[in-house]
């Protein structure tokens, strides 16, 4: 028997699934809080272990907070049999700085390449709190 | 000359596009802050004028409140050709009770038909504070 949420009766991921969703796929949507109002915009992110990299342009919201919490969603639904399934990593994205070396470096390496074509010098993580998913 | 975003270089997509291209979809990413936490998931809807909406189970955060801040995105992006474009409708969420009389009654004539199995008897709308759209 498949785990259920106990309000929607949607099917739920296990840890693994949604690990592996996540590292077949390169675009996401990142929601935010600007104030007290949520946004959400679509990143390329790649995976480093259970973290989301991503990059984002100077002047974010961001790159201001040392912890800001943020989620980021990926699904694959298909509108015509009304099937799919979506992922969610919560937790707070920081800023990777020269601090961390080695493991910058091997950020770095890493196929993340952004298709807005300004400058994105800032390389974020996020640091999982939760990962969920669930089958629609 | 198209209008581009004075951060990102994108190219922004005016009013008309961007409810043309709502209209146009079904399937959107809602965000809403639960405690100090943005989260996201896959919502249907559909269009009545410039107002979004959806329906939502019995329970959920945006129920109880009043007047929720939210943001729904959906896009249309082509992971090869690296294109594609996304909007956001940026505004408050409020449930649509039978005070709203006629409007109700239309509304639920709509073609809003969640994938998930489970009962979502509210119908919400998000009274739109901003609609914006980008050219990835």
């Amino acid at each position: 028997m498949p785990l259920r949420d106990a309000r929607t009766g949607l099917v739920l991921l296990d840890r693994e699934e949604c690990l592996e969703h996540l590292a077949r796929h390169s675009v996401g949507r990142l929601a935010v809080v600007e104030g007290d109002h949520p946004m959400v915009f679509p990143v390329n992110y790649v995976m480093a272990g259970d973290e989301v990299v991503f990059r984002t342009a100077a002047g974010s919201k961001l790159t201001a907070a040392l912890r800001a919490p943020v989620a980021l969603e990926i699904d694959d639904l298909d509108e015509t049999s009304r099937s799919g399934w979506s992922v969610v990593v919560k937790g707070w994205a920081e800023e990777i700085t020269d601090q961390h070396g080695a493991a910058v470096q091997a950020l770095r390496e890493l196929p993340l390449d952004p298709w807005a074509t300004s400058e994105k010098p800032h390389w974020l993580r996020i640091v999982p709190r939760a990962i969920t998913g669930r089958r629609l």
